[in-house]
């Protein structure tokens, strides 16, 4: 357990990732409350928007309103995502109240960049070139790269450390080219193949090549293996998880089973507060954020623990 | 690595645990049918019924039409759950297709037996003594001693693995008066406050007391750890898992919240399959049955994979 770190900074992605994918549009006020709700739980990084095309992505239709609309609280770090460079734009139009990082994302998959992104892995990098100029010539650091896919594939199968390795190379080599340094490397496990013993062996084989980059996990919890696999990491040192509070994003009914969750933000914060890993957050009051989501949502969402409660609840009563 | 166990054995409870809580009644035919069809998926240790009051427990009226009425499949073990000498008659009755076996159930909390059992622990003590003789008269063999709220207690709080070693130690004690030979302890997250780590101490400490016992556990999934809890077990080497397919007693509807499932037949299968641990079942056609187990009950089952479907199916797609 020497390797066990501090302790964990968590990026809550729910406010993002949870609305996208709802069939009813989530009012706006519901978004601010709960990006809101989630500041005062003691996270420090909460993604709040999209900024994606509107036509596509109608549930982001109001990035402009919840981004410019929220109360920012004091240490927080707000972020939002972007896809392009109308996205970018429209972003910076609130650069006084979000933290902007550039990302190189790509995809261990070459299959799956050409079933997500429209281009296979070559052209994805020309487009990575073109965002990273486009990034530093607004000003925006890049800092990240991103990998897709990092664990295995739906279409083109499994994925080994050595194609992260490469992945994670041909990434490195644009953000030379662009005279940017790379302090984080993310590892998605975006369809849900990952298990502990590929968690451990892809962290190895990035660490092994860049020691001192820090690899951030993003895991979903496709097939329940995603608390399990957050562990693995934890063992290994990983110190940076994307989460989301309630497990939003995903849907346990059967007829929506392409949306499969991120692990949640508070089941992760229970694993590390009770491994005396230190999270900063209020898992309390984050379990009440996770019941807040679902009344927003208005179904039940995956996380297990927003329906039992904390340790410390029943510790309190039972004392 | 090194401690992997080369193959678990799976104790599915599905069937026992899955139907007791549901509303509606489930029609005995559904219930013969999913017992037929865990067998067919490469299970061999089946719970198919509990023999219970049949006022306090109206679910499980039918259990002698559902042991009666299977047709058992060869090598396959078939075994049913009773609390008395009662419910031990009624599964006498069926001797030639169960497999029986006497446990001595114990709770590390005394405050959980005294609410869940309605006696505290010495009392319990007690009645396992009388239940033992009853069980030997019978000609059952009483083999196992089984703890719950091992790693924690919603009415206690915290358990130390020294409770848990009392507790076994107590139940050994009563097996010796009774010249039992314990070949199995079972250690039961009743109430889901297990953690990796809780569950590498717990399972030493009984372990370095009696090296030679097998450590079982049944594991349940109220705050979202099970999987993790379950591979911190596989890497102590622990190879006997009781389970429920699709996660079966559990119910992701919040009104529902005291029914936190077991830990998903098919998550620990894929979990094992991909750490190349044998589990002698053929994961596709079990998530055929966890599916078969949603139409049963009529709403979602907690299980993430049975809605995700394999990574062989995907393999298999991709190649």
């Amino acid at each position: 357990m020497a390797d066990l770190p501090p302790r964990v900074d968590i990026h809550e992605e729910g406010p993002r990732e949870g609305f996208q994918i709802e069939p009813g549009p989530i009012p706006t006020a519901d978004k601010i409350a709960l990006i809101e709700a989630l500041a005062e739980t003691g996270l420090r990084h909460i993604q709040v928007a999209s900024f994606v095309n509107t036509r596509l992505v109608p549930g982001w239709a109001d990035a402009e309103a919840v981004v410019g609309g929220f109360k920012p609280r004091e240490g927080v770090h707000y972020s939002a995502l972007w896809f392009n460079e109308n996205g970018m734009s429209r972003a910076l139009a609130f650069r006084d109240r979000l933290t902007m990082t550039g990302s190189i994302s790509l995809a261990a998959s070459n299959a799956f960049s050409i079933k997500n992104l429209n281009r296979g892995h070559a052209e994805n990098l020309d487009a990575m070139r073109r965002q990273t100029a486009v990034h530093l010539k607004a000003g925006i650091p890049v800092t990240r790269v991103g990998v897709m896919a990092a664990f295995g594939c739906n279409y083109q199968g499994d994925i080994t450390p050595a194609q992260v390795v490469q992945t994670v190379a041909d990434g490195m080599a644009v953000a030379a080219e662009h005279g940017c340094t790379i302090t984080d490397v993310s590892l998605a496990d975006t369809m849900g193949w990952a298990t502990p013993i590929r968690i451990e062996r892809g962290i190895a084989a990035v660490r092994e090549r860049w020691p001192d980059v820090r690899i951030g996990l993003h895991l979903h919890d496709t097939r329940g293996l995603a608390v399990a696999n957050a562990h693995a990491g934890l063992k290994l040192g990983v110190s940076k998880f994307d989460t989301t509070v309630g497990g939003l994003g995903g849907c346990p009914f059967a007829g929506q089973k392409g949306a499969a969750g991120n692990i949640c933000t508070e089941e992760l914060v229970l694993l590390c507060e009770e491994m005396g890993i230190a999270t900063g957050v209020d898992l309390d009051a984050l379990i009440e954020v996770g019941r807040m989501a679902e009344r927003i949502v208005g179904h039940v969402l995956p996380s297990e623990l927003i329906h039992a409660g904390s340790l410390d609840a029943f510790r309190r009563k039972a004392a």
